[in-house]
């Protein structure tokens, strides 16, 4: 069993309206001192493979196809063996 | 000033639809080696402090106070220096 780590981001260059909510609603609660929020989704999922490379490949193309908006969102990931 | 990366998830015992959708919906495109998946928010946070121990401290209260619904979730989080 393997278990990939994805994470999906907006690119830097597009504006986080959430994260700015975030930041607006810290400031009115009185946490001066943060000056930038970026809400982004974190994605754990299990797969039944044990090849990693194999693993990697499919979930590249679950992220192109599926968990990003290539037009805003860019993503990473990492894969690990868990259990047996 | 420091960064915090601040993961914000459902506990296990609490099902997670969105998670289920993917899973649902990766089915239906073929993924069938996804056996499970969960969705979480990451959160990247800048905090204009120099000290660790300070900024852990507005952190751990910043999610209790707003970005973690302690019935059903959990967080974590790590704090590090970046740029100057």
């Amino acid at each position: 069993m393997l278990k990939a780590r994805i994470f999906v981001q907006l690119k830097p260059s597009v504006l986080d309206p959430q994260g700015k909510a975030v930041t607006n609603s810290l400031h009115s609660l009185g946490y001066t001192s943060v000056t930038d929020t970026r809400v982004s989704k974190y994605i754990e999922m299990n797969l039944c493979e044990t090849d990693e490379a194999k693993a990697a490949e499919i979930v590249n193309s679950i992220c192109d196809k599926l968990l990003a908006n290539p037009n805003t969102e860019h993503y990473e990931y990492s894969i690990e063996k868990v259990g047996d």
